[in-house]
């Protein structure tokens, strides 16, 4: 940690803080220059951060030198983790494509979603039994209806589902019937939410939030590894920016950032980072291009009729239509695509 | 709601489109121009929300008319609200001056703090037993502890506290022993948080997210009152943006927008909507002007020592010194100070 | 058009603005609702941009039906245009790759980097004379000088020249001299500079704004064909947000969003985009995956010695492999590579 | 300059680049760190950033300790610098008012706005013979023409007058015509724009760049300054964000950022960094609380028929009310009002 000092600072303060920092154990330096003293810190940043230094009314500011996530980072676990949600594996050499509508709305419509889309070749199927939405007036899920539903075409099908929970106090019957439990962008750094997860043994997708910068969404991965759950896949869906034309930007610098630095899987959300029909199946592509090790991509079988985001879904024959587009993309990276 | 269709959109989907209109109460409207064919539907919005245009293939963009909040807004209610916390009373002429430390550390920082933000003429204390942490490596608060010690710090002093919820699963320990519950910038849309907050007889201090428009902010306000909870200070605390000299982006201009749109009280919290100690004295004083009804500080008797947030919190001089500032700065704009 | 009146405005100011509306040529609409009075004109909505009806005390919101932007539009041009800059033809099935380093340093960095990217496949050549720096004490390109040392290896190398202009006087010389012009990102509003280059007959690069729409890109376009100057190629360079993992957020939904609005080709810079050299190949063959037309790439023959954007400049091997990486995702979505 | 390398930088590295620290006159430093290798250079940075040491494949990240901006700096100059145009004066006790239309119409328009704002007290009036407009089919000016009208207008009123200029080769006219130049958001990073301003013996406004952090410009006026021109008065007018209800994010954080480290006066266009007429006096009278020097208004005689950006244009009577708010807040402050 370097620690620049103000020009007005006293000799005394550099002092106390080179104390300070001895008192913990760490070894500090002490670097006069001409229009500032910097002072540094070498050793574990964790301790330091109880110090506190930047609160000091002599500091101008304090700079980090290592990563503040441990667990997630690729420093301590060099090779890929792979994550098994049932049959499907996210992080390997195959490619994971999960697929299905916003929310459970009926058992026929949730079956024959399923079934589009495993015929299209997905390895996962997800659906919302409890959803977020911006207004109170809007459709928010069908909640413990909802998943028994999910889970009931879960096993018609064979395709592993995954759900989104938004409540510890919903965690344990969601846990009970779904494969993988989704965190969604808004409750990123519901912490609460990130330290009960982290007790479960089930695997997690867990989402960038919408203002989350990676370096967070990395924190929020390290709050369910040191919780004791390491079955963690990533996900970019979109950041907010000032653009106005797609509902999000769509981070994909954020794929090969995270791959280099993180062992974690990471999957993309083409349908919530453009929240456009029509942009999905080239981001869709564009995520497998640049390293992404799946997609996450809403498909419902009639989304005129269907009650959220109808407006990025695919049809069925869209989503045929991109499996299609993305086997030869795929194999161009040196991925296979199921 | 205007339904603008796409250039190749058949005749056919307008029909129908008038006809899905009609089949909901609404009065439907034709306008073919001379590039495009424009739909109007005349009524509640929320119920077209139901319809779900957008989704439809040949629908190239549908714009809203009314704002999507009810009972929030202004034209339902015209009249100022006051909500009271104990003996404070939020949105009347005299401002309210909420203080306090980041977090709950010991029985004696709270107490000291406490008493030195009440001599500074402070109406009400703030502090934290549950704090949400990027890291998991960082403290997050005492927890129950911290609760009970707020509240002995409150009957001490006479001053009503606020302190956060993250949690459904906390809500019940909360209620019981604070006087005003607060929920803070990361779980603005937490929303099985805010059906259940909804639901107590508590007033709620609804910090705007980080990313949140303002429209969001005010959605997450009317989940409050549409669940029965209309004691409600909606809290402007700075946005994300490229901005990197300070912490956050204090949005003021949000403070007069939303006084001319809903009938809440607004406050303004300069400590993280700057982020550094020097800027807050300025910001408040600032909030106050464009017409704040009050604002929420950190205060700490020794921010060197502090466990958390210690960079933007103000010395208890400093606080003095701020409090004195904005004495002539509110009667200027015909507020009165404590 | 669609004109929301405010809740209290009196029926004459819905007669005065239909009044003002008709005087344009335009018909006009009224449409009371139960809440607001809504007005449309349907028409040419330039002519009504001249009313200004936003201005209107009365009026709460405006919302344009159709795009601000014409000839840049595939509506009014269906097919895809080809810019031809020498022997390179952008914007047809074959990908444009051009490459070159930030700036002109001397004739022998200049000509040996240009052999590497040629030998290596590229078909043009960039590099800057006129450089634009956020700091007036670092390089900002050797001006006139520069621009003779491009021209010569252009002529070396056969490759065609790109370069930046960023003031009108230095026009004359750089149309003299280039192959083709560049409009950076810092100017894309510097309409002076717009309408002057719109005058003459070079292909233009048009960079995106960094804190501008896509809708304002192609409006900066519509400033060049509406001069007279349709050999436009629009660039998609990297949006400023809230992230400081990278330099920018390269925002690749501006690719297939453009290239379904827009006749006009797009490239994308992922050494801007990013920032960092280790995500420039990942992000070039997320650009081509997701539709671009080509890329623009900085190479160096030795980015240490840079005297400008080396930490995100390829070393000259690292151009070739990707170029190897980039053929097969070419091919996969039906593109070729030189 | 900290420089971190990265956790696989042989030894040889460290000492390559100690050896080029040496070289540049700097003394070196090294820190051997139990996972990252840490040097430090101290002495001028400016001289470092030729190095370019980031370039370096083994260099993790490179950290400024000082600001790169010193003319502009309270370090330098620690008194607080007046700018005089005309017989108004900008950064001393007195707030300065600059108050005018968005662009010149007609001799008329112009006169009545210029009188009705001198009337109320505003010390200067601003008024565009050259427009800035993202559309090139929207009104930019009238030129030439409306320069000698606010020639004519700035005589006939005796205030004196403040206008933009878009391009160089417009440069000489309006410095003979003109008491004082802006340079607008757009042009902030027009670096010809800022040499050839830096030449001139004029008055410059600089507004702030959208996307511009207050380090650029901060810089930007370093440009001005480093040319020979001292005469820089800095202007916020609103940043781009996510936010859509209000055109621009007015940063008030960045007045008394900016006052704490710059010894240039700054002032605040709450016209611009609102957008909206009705939030225009609010953020007035914030600006002005937190220590901005003065305010830039846009005033219009009859706004329903402005050119241009009518809807953020007070009436006469508006501005006349902002003035009468404006004094016992300014006198709150400590400052006076003319």
């Amino acid at each position: 940690m370097i620690i620049v000092l103000k020009p007005e600072a006293p000799a005394e303060t550099a002092q106390e803080l080179l104390d300070r920092i001895s008192s913990k154990g760490l070894k500090p330096l002490h670097m006069p220059g001409s229009e500032r003293v910097v002072l540094g810190a070498l050793g574990d940043e964790r301790v330091l951060a109880e110090l506190n230094l930047i609160s000091h009314p002599m500091v101008e500011s304090v700079k980090a030198i290592l990563a503040p996530y441990k667990l997630v980072s690729r420093e301590l676990h060099p090779h890929d983790s792979v994550v098994r949600i049932g049959e499907l594996a996210i992080g390997g050499r195959a490619l994971a494509v999960i697929a299905g509508p916003c929310a459970v709305e009926t058992h026929e419509q949730t079956l024959n979603t399923a079934r589009a889309v495993k015929a299209a070749g997905a390895g996962g199927f997800r659906a919302g039994a409890y959803k977020p939405r911006t207004s109170p007036y809007k459709f928010s899920g069908h909640g413990p209806e909802g998943l028994r539903i999910l889970r009931e075409v879960g096993d018609e099908t064979g395709l592993p589902v995954v759900t989104e929970v938004m409540d510890t106090a919903d965690l344990d019957a969601i846990v009970e019937l779904a494969d993988a439990l989704q965190i969604g962008a808004r409750n990123m750094q519901n912490f609460s939410l990130l330290r009960a997860v982290g007790q479960v043994r089930k695997p997690v997708l867990l989402k960038r939030g919408m203002s989350a910068t990676i370096e967070e969404l990395l924190l929020a991965a390290e709050y369910l590894l040191s919780a004791g759950n390491d079955q963690v896949v990533l996900c970019e869906r979109g950041i907010r920016t000032f653009e106005r034309a797609t509902r999000n930007t769509l981070d994909l610098n954020a794929v090969p950032y995270i791959k280099q630095r993180s062992h974690l899987p990471v999957v993309v959300d083409p349908s919530h980072g453009t929240g456009v029909r029509d942009l999905v199946a080239p981001m869709a592509l564009a995520a497998v291009a640049c390293g992404a090790d799946g997609i996450l991509v809403e498909v419902h079988e009639n989304p005129v009729m269907a009650l959220s985001d109808g407006e990025q879904s695919l049809y069925p024959e869209g989503f045929e239509a991109l499996m299609a587009q993305l086997r030869p993309v795929a194999a161009a990276v040196g991925r296979t695509l199921g």
